[in-house]
C-alpha cells in the first residue's frame, strides 16, 4: 500500500500546506475514569522519596536561567545507564518528538516505510511532512512481513524505516534472525528500532544499532520508567547520525525541570526492576486468566499490553467504561477486527478487568 | 537574498537529507561566568513563594500518567490572561517549537521571508525542512525594509513572513503604520508577529492577528516572566488556524511540571509588571550611562538587551568575560559590525557591565 503525500484541497486559512489540510484532528475526549487502561502507562507513580528528592533539586535550580542545551548532563547518565558513547545518545520531550525529527531528518521528500497496522505518529508525520508513505500489512499471526518489506525496500529511494519491537499495538515480538534480516536489507535507509516496551520483552536491539551507521533505537521514560508526565524519550545511535539528529532538535529542548527529575530517576533506577516484573507476572496472569473465555480472546503479548478480540468492540469498550475501565478501540485497524487494547494495570485494577470481562458472554 | 534548499553533497549517514547534512551543527560551549547577559533572560528567579506552591502541585500530581493531551487547562489560563479565545492558543515547550511547527505548517516546499539579520531559528529550520529562505536586508536604522519586503511577498509563492516586534537581534521598533502596512500586504502568507520582548517595548499586535485569518502572535514565558527553565511558548490564532497548527504539535507535548507551575503563574502575574517595570528602567539607565562613551556606541532598543557597537567585538567581549560576564557576539551578522548583544540583568549586574565597560578605551 503506498500513499503519496496529501494533496487533497480543504477552505482555509490560505497558505497552509495541503498536506496538513488533508489531515483530520486528532479526535480526543479525555475521560474521568478510575481504572485507566488506555494510554500502555506503568499503574504505579515514580517512588515517594525519589519524587521527594526530585522536587527538592528542582527547587535548588534557577527556573529563569535557560536549561542546559542539549542536556548533557542527563545525555551522561543515559550512556552510562545504557553502556553507549555518550555523542550517541539524543533526548527530547517524549520520544514522539523524535519520530517527528526522524521524518524531518531522512523522510520529507523521501520514503517512510512500515508495516500496517502500526503505531500512529510514525504515519501521521509522514502524511503531514510530505513524504510518501509505505505500509506493508503484517502477517496473519502479526509477525514482520520480512520478505514483503525487502521489496519495498528496494522499490523505494531511500528514506526511513520503522520497525517496533515489541510491536505496537499487537505486542508481538520478532525472531532476532527476522529483524537482522530485514535490517542488513535496508542499505541506504535510517532504520528506527522503537524499542519503547523492549523491558517487558527483555528485548534489546543494541546490538544491531552499533553494527551500521545509520540505524537508531528509540526508549522512552514513559513505559516501564512510569514518567509519562515528565515527557523523555531518547535515540541510541552512531555518534556521527546522533550529530546530524541533534542539529533538527530544538535547542534547549528538556525543561530544568525535567532534567533534574530524570537525573534522580537514572541514580536509583532499581525500582524499574521491580516493577516490570511484577508487570510481566501481571500480564501472564490476565492473559491466562482469559484463556478460557466464552467469547472474548486475549492474543499473545510480550509488552505490557495486550488485544482482546471480542464479538463487539464497541459493546465491549462500554460495558468496561460503565464498570469504571477504560481501554483503547483498535477494532478500525487493518486485521484487528473486534480488537480492543488493554493496559496492564495495578494487580487490583487487573482483578477489576477480569470481573468486569466476565460478564461479557 | 534568496537561499534556495541546501542541497550540498557531504558524507554520510546515508539516508539523510542533504538540507539537514548541509546545515552545520550548532557550535556552543557552556560557559561559567557569574553574570550571564548572552541568552536575554530575566536575571531574577521566579519569586520563591510561587516556586513553592509550583512544587507542591507537582508534588500532588501523577508522573506515571500522560499529561493533558493539549494542556487545556494551561491554555483555558493563557486565553484569560490574554483577553482570547482559547481555542486559538496553541502551546509548546518553547516558541522555537512553534517556529519549527509553522515551518512544518506553512514553509517546507514553500518559502520562509523575514529579514536579515533576524533571530536564527527562523532560517535554520526554513534551511533545515526545505523552504526556500528568501531574507531581505533592514534598513539602516533597523526598521523594517517595508516596500523591499512587500515586493518579495509577490515575487514568491506563499509561505511563512516572520516578523519580530521588537526585533532581535536589535531591539527596534517599528511603527504601527508600517507593520499594519506590511501584514495587510501579506495575502496569502501565513504572517508569524514574534512578540517575545513585548512587554518590555508596551507593544502589542493582538488586533492584527484579529483582523485576519492566517496571522499569529507568538509569546513566551521565557523572558518577561522569567521562566526560561519550564519552556513554554504559545502562539495567538484564530480558532481555525491554530486548529490546523495544533495538529503539527507533538501529543502530550507540556509536562505535567510545566503545566502545574505555569498555571501558578498565570494566577499570579503580578511579579511580571514589576519586574518589567525594573528592567525597562535599567535598560534606560544603562543605555544612558553609555551616550558619553569614548569607543563603543550602544544602539537604541525597546526590548531587555541592546546592541554594544565596539571597535573590536573580539577583544570587547574578551575583556568583559575576564571580568565575569558572558554577552553574545553578533559581530559577523550582515550590518552589525563590531557588535555585542546585552542583555539587561540586575541592578548590580548592570553597574558590574558598566564598569567593566569604562576600562575600554
Amino acid at each position: 500500500m503506498t500513499t503519496e503525500p496529501l494533496t487533497s484541497p480543504q477552505a482555509a486559512p490560505a497558505g497552509v500546506r495541503a498536506a496538513v489540510r488533508g489531515v483530520p484532528a486528532y479526535p480526543f475526549t479525555p475521560l474521568d475514569v478510575p481504572t485507566k487502561l488506555d494510554q500502555n502507562e506503568n499503574p504505579y507513580d515514580f517512588p515517594e522519596a525519589l519524587k521527594a528528592e526530585a522536587l527538592r533539586r528542582m527547587a535548588a535550580r534557577p527556573w529563569n536561567r535557560y536549561p542546559d542545551l542539549h542536556a548533557d548532563e542527563l545525555r551522561r547518565r543515559i550512556a552510562a545507564f545504557e553502556g553507549w558513547d555518550e555523542r550517541g545518545v539524543v533526548v527530547t520531550p517524549g520520544s514522539n518528538v523524535l519520530i517527528k525529527l526522524l521524518t524531518e531528518l531522512a523522510g520529507i521528500s523521501q520514503t517512510v516505510l512500515t508495516v500496517s497496522p502500526t503505531f500512529s505518529v510514525y504515519t501521521l508525520e509522514a502524511q503531514l511532512l510530505g513524504a510518501t508513505l509505505v505500509q506493508v500489512p503484517l502477517n496473519a499471526d502479526f509477525s514482520l512481513p520480512v520478505d514483503a518489506l525487502k521489496a519495498e525496500l528496494k522499490r523505494h529511494q531511500p528514506g526511513v524505516l520503522y520497525i517496533t519491537q515489541p510491536h505496537a499495538p499487537t505486542g508481538h515480538v520478532d525472531a532476532d534472525a527476522a529483524i537482522r534480516d530485514l535490517v542488513d536489507a535496508a542499505g541506504d535507509w535510517v532504520v528506527v528500532l522503537d524499542e519503547a516496551y523492549h523491558q517487558y520483552s527483555r528485548t534489546d536491539h543494541k546490538d544491531l544499532v552499533l553494527a551500521g551507521g545509520n540505524r537508531l533505537s528509540l526508549r522512552t521514560f514513559s513505559k516501564a520508567w512510569g514518567l509519562a508526565g515528565l515527557r523523555l524519550g531518547y535515540a541510541l545511535a552512531t555518534p556521527e547520525l546522533a550529530g546530524q539528529l541533534q542539529k533538527l532538535v530544538p535547542a534547549f529542548n528538556v525543561s530544568t525541570l525535567a532534567q533534574a527529575a530524570l537525573e534522580v530517576a537514572l541514580e536509583q533506577p532499581q525500582y524499574v526492576q521491580e516493577r516490570v516484573q511484577e508487570g510481566v507476572r501481571e500480564r501472564d496472569r490476565v492473559l491466562a486468566a482469559l484463556a478460557d473465555h466464552p467469547t472474548c480472546r486475549a492474543l499473545p503479548s510480550q509488552a505490557n499490553f495486550f488485544l482482546l478480540r471480542t464479538p463487539d468492540a464497541a459493546a465491549a469498550y462500554t460495558h468496561l467504561l460503565s464498570e469504571g475501565i477504560v481501554v483503547r478501540r483498535q477494532d478500525s485497524l487493518p486485521g484487528l477486527t473486534g480488537c480492543l487494547r488493554v493496559a496492564i494495570g495495578t494487580p487490583a485494577e487487573n482483578d477489576a478487568l477480569l470481573a468486569a470481562l466476565a460478564d461479557l458472554t
